[in-house]
């Protein structure tokens, strides 16, 4: 979801202890940025930021990324991660297909939240479960390769079934009505609007 | 789902010209069985024979095997059946556990729909989609292993997913919602009687 711009996102932005600038500095060195050696967890689109902020304030052991491209999202989740104090939650501003400049075999887990389901046949590039995205996420994952993904669209989640396990991924896990298990759950500030208009779908994807 | 047995099911089966009461003895040699060399596809747990009829009857050049361990379903099946006359498709009365004693690489796809879900996990070894099962399904195909699954059951469905990807097959293609899709799809009894009750699950597994 594409959102109207706050008047000072800029500013908000770059004056946050939390945002990363220049993020392929410490390409190969993201555990210096957080002075350990913790598992780094990222989310690609993490939009205004509900779902990354709580696993950080959940999980102090491990650390976590947040990632979007829009200023518009960034600038609103920093405005809400800025009232916190975390060693372990970093946000930086890059399109998904950048991600193999950022990081070099340094991440434990990525997270598909929501994702942009591009349902135009011509747009299908543009999904981040294409091989073209697969292919670029080889590169950051340190040894196993998980991907976490949750949706609501039906066709994205169809797409991305078939489109990982083509691509040599298993399928660990998948519900395909989320919140009807019993499971521990944190959402996003979409999948809050949108969980009682139909199923919410989830997978975990290793490789 | 079990039936009612029907009063004279044993003699509607015994006299029928599809049913094939000594299937082992045609282990590695169905093309005689069918006097040709055309694919062979069978469905496990066919149920009252909708489906299978159905097919038989729309690809005359695919030979088609109908599996069912009740009689109170095969009765069923061969009574609608006897009144075709059809040479592609048969009829046997094991347990999906035999297979292995029936088929030697012959098998070109095997249909699995609306199987028994068995829902209590002591009962897991027992679903169609078990690895027990798939152990034994892997010597029955030709040469390359296709399962293609419907069912309403989404515990089953997700089970399956994951149990398939588990064991090699890739998920070549899936629809979470069968029935909005405008695609070709012969239906069994079963789904006609609960399409409408919730969303029909598909996938196509390949090995």
């Amino acid at each position: 979801m594409r959102l109207r711009k706050l008047k000072n996102s800029t500013s908000i932005i770059n004056n946050s202890k939390y945002i990363i600038l220049n993020p392929s500095e410490y390409k190969g060195k993201w555990n210096k940025v957080f002075n350990n050696n913790n598992p780094i967890y990222i989310e690609v689109g993490m939009g205004k930021g509900k779902f990354i902020l709580e696993n950080a304030l959940k999980y102090p052991n491990i650390n976590f990324i947040g990632i979007e491209k829009y200023d518009s999202a960034i600038s609103r989740a920093i405005k809400k991660i800025d009232e916190y104090d975390l060693d372990n939650l970093r946000i930086i501003r890059v399109d998904a297909c950048e991600l193999s400049n950022i990081f070099n075999k340094e991440i434990d887990i990525m997270y598909l939240n929501f994702s942009d389901p591009w349902p135009k046949d011509r747009h299908e590039k543009r999904r981040l479960t294409n091989e073209y995205f697969l292919k670029i996420y080889d590169n950051i994952f340190k040894k196993e390769k998980v991907i976490i993904q949750k949706t609501d669209n039906r066709k994205l989640f169809e797409y991305s079934v078939s489109s990982l396990s083509k691509y040599g991924y298993i399928i660990d896990y998948i519900s395909l009505d989320l919140h009807k298990e019993c499971v521990d759950n944190i959402t996003t500030e979409y999948e809050e609007k949108f969980m009682n208009s139909g199923p919410i779908y989830k997978a975990i994807y290793k490789k």
